[in-house]
């Protein structure tokens, strides 16, 4: 058994503190839910399926006998980001670190896509974590309070990338968003770091962002250096050393943790260029029909 | 007379071409506008001042010759850009090239905002400069035109700045939407790039940008190494040769020119310049003595 | 006590590993030899300080219990490389792991520097890195073993700095070695990292680079957003992670632990920290006044 | 015609000005010389090969009607430097501006080369810029005269590549000596910047840099997003941007003319991993027949 699939923090580093977790429901987000409960802490999902997200904290609170809290919410709405703080802070007492990690995205052609769909994506995913980075970051200054958020970006935010680019330059926008306030929120004891993943395969997730035909042209095993994809638990273990106070002189860093992916060929999409026109049309047709837009 | 005062392209480089500036109706908008009339272009510039645009393409046509169009629009409303470029087409036949210029700022403590501020800010500067973007790589592809596009960012793109967070968010944003189409659109002949300037001040907004108690504190002569504020000539010419097809080979790339300043403060080691030449002849001796050399 | 300032991973996480730490003699090559003790490895370091290297073997014997082998050698001459090499292999019959941590800094201006001072600098840190980074990879991949490479480098090998240039221009070459490696030598099941520390001050060493009269000048504690210097344990920390199999999804990456030093002198607003708070309610009344808002 | 084979700069823009470009003799070296006498500008190159430079001094002054110098000298020595700027200074009067050029590569596992071959291409690329740089800025320091120093490196000094490490690393040092000078030496009115050209094929060059059985793998047309290769004349324009007052507020930068190809895949040498080890056997006797080696 690989030591990189078992967890590698001491079982309580994380007593006594409680962690939002955008996106939890599903995913990454749903693995780091879980080391975090593993580790002693409390958590509060949020999506705004919420079905998925009280199913997952019933299944999380019965396997690792941790405290879990399910509030829907849309992240584009600043409201209901103060809901889902007031609800914590009800609930647990108080609030200690945050990870934005929900995230909307799909490929295709640029020039196909509405200013709509940018906005889309950019609501979610841009000004969603300012929108949670903002209503968090005010209570801790408010309480005089120090705090953690980690941001769960990509590698693509360096480079760009064709074929996702409304993602693209929304987790550019979330990158220096934790550059930024790294350094003007130190003096209020508030750490930020990114977190870029290479490909961490999620049952579901991955085969809608890439339905088959298109699957072959960016296979993670060829295109990954170390070549094989990530395993939830040791991305879990990063995310849980840099919400923990063994990292508390790092902030406003990027931890790319993609097995050299990006290194090795900029533009995680770029070789879908191979798709000729018609090809696309199939391939929106097999994302309406996955997702039952 | 300094040679980066004066135009640097030979009249004539421009003829033919038809380029848009968005908020030209001030400052390095304006400057870079009056360039590419110099070198015979046709020029569209927009704005939600219409007073202001109007009296901008007056002047600018009186003083260069050339042919202005002013069309009132807010850029974060897709429609009234479409009617940008309709006007644009309608008057002059044609569109080669956009510059995305217009942008919104202030400074603040991130924690005294609103979530709305932030929106704003984001809708301005970086869905602004996609729907541009957008609707005129639209028109080029289905009418199989190359086209050129060139996006003002800022230095604070690169690693975050405090205190003026929305517009850094959103600035990096739009530098990875050029970096992202400089690939993806290449097959169409489509070129973008970004340009950071440094400190270009233009009478106004700066002093609104940063007020009197606050200047000071942050003196551009001082923090830049070159030791003076830009010549707004000698951004128009670096802007015309990215517009021009001298430039053909190159895109995706950002160019800075800030006179150092980004990477003076950076740098570890950069205030040592305080130290007087006899200064240094007597650490030499203290570190000789103390390593014994 | 700060959790920061305790070991982080569990004993065991190293056994069976030998790990070589080049300068180990001292300062954080020591710590970090230290920590992998703990952790269960067997431990090289090697310096051209002979007297030293034994003295630090024999006091981290006796305080870890681990075995360490002392190797005096010059990182610029290659046979003796391969000689700390072939000694490892005697003594622990294996070698996993290799730190290049080894340096030389001063601090001058440029322009009072030889040529011959710049040899010197590139030769131990850029040459000694990548000598011992080729006897290395070169057995483990006639070998067919895998292994594990960290190189110690500096935030300003990213954006450069002055009065320390030999050391930048070396680190940066340092990086780049490890960034093209990573691909490289991926298949063979080689990673490499970088960790760029902020300052981690170690008596001696931090009064010899910077004397007397230059430290005021860039007081780490003034200059670093956490405001604080940075304590051995929590580098060794990341260093142990990056070092163990819990990182080997990891490669070809930076990872800076510096306080959010580097990013504060990059952000062209960070002086604006020095406003006190009633100054932002003047500013925005200044500001509101100004543009009519 | 296409514009971007065209001279863009005014004739005169560098009159009055001396230039050294070292390696000038065959290439781009020699294809920045001939525009900077066509601008006006005398020009000294170097290079060890006497007899190449002597052939391209006189057909420069024959087709420029500019003077030429060439002088022969080994990068890696200082003195011989020395040499070079006093002959030039002698001849031409003065001397205000350097393009550090000289350069040498050769593609192969990094595993196959000695510690030696790392020497030789280190000395070459990184210390023989170092040192014009070192030998330059003292004697404009000295004499209380501004300057201009321009430093081709290349995109995988961004991101590194496997296959070439050596000139990786070596440009990589460059690119950074850039960005410490351009602030450390602002107040001297010395400015630095570095080009990094994608392919510029040069008839023997490439071709032995890449022998036939390799070329296929890295096409240059189907690696560049805009679908060719670049023209010399293109790369000049931008140099002589560079080197001449119009630029006069950049200092530090990087600019990038590549067709966008290091952002489409970095790591421009990585699909040679795709040649079986008996095929390097065959590519090294292929090189060495080359190069007489």
């Amino acid at each position: 058994m690989h030591l990189y699939t078992q967890p590698m923090l001491t079982p309580g580093t994380l007593t006594g503190k409680t962690i939002l977790v955008t996106g939890g429901g599903t995913g990454l987000g749903k693995s780091m839910a879980r080391e975090f409960l593993r580790l002693g802490a409390n958590v509060t999902i949020c999506s705004r399926k919420q079905a998925v997200i009280e199913a997952t904290a019933q299944e999380l609170m019965e396997t690792t006998g941790g405290q879990v809290l399910a509030v829907p919410c849309d992240v584009r709405q600043y409201d209901q980001i103060e809901n889902v703080l007031s609800q914590t802070l009800e609930r647990f007492g108080r609030l200690d670190g945050l990870v934005n990690n929900a995230a909307g995205n799909f490929i295709s052609p640029t020039e196909r896509l509405s200013a709509k769909a940018f906005e889309t994506v950019i609501g979610i995913v841009l000004q969603g974590s300012v929108n949670f980075t903002l209503a968090v970051g005010k209570h801790w200054i408010q309480q005089n309070q120090p705090g953690t958020i980690l941001s769960i970006i990509t590698s693509y935010a360096f480079t760009g990338t064709g074929y996702t680019v409304p993602s693209a330059v929304s987790k550019a926008g979330v990158r220096i968003l934790t550059r930024s306030l790294a350094v003007e929120w130190a003096r209020h004891g508030i750490r930020l770091n990114n977190i870029a993943p290479g490909p961490f395969p999620t049952k579901g997730a991955w085969d809608r962002l890439v339905p088959e035909p298109v699957a072959d042209l960016i296979k993670p095993e060829s295109r990954v250096p170390l070549g094989r994809v990530g395993e939830h638990q040791e991305l879990a273990n990063l995310a849980a050393y840099l919400m923990s106070d063994y990292s508390a002189y790092i902030t406003g860093q990027d931890f790319t943790i993609d097995g050299g992916e990006w290194l090795k060929g900029a533009g995680q999409f770029s070789a879908l260029e191979m798709i000729p026109d018609e090809g696309w049309d199939e391939i929106e047709q097999t994302i309406r029909r996955t997702t039952g837009g």
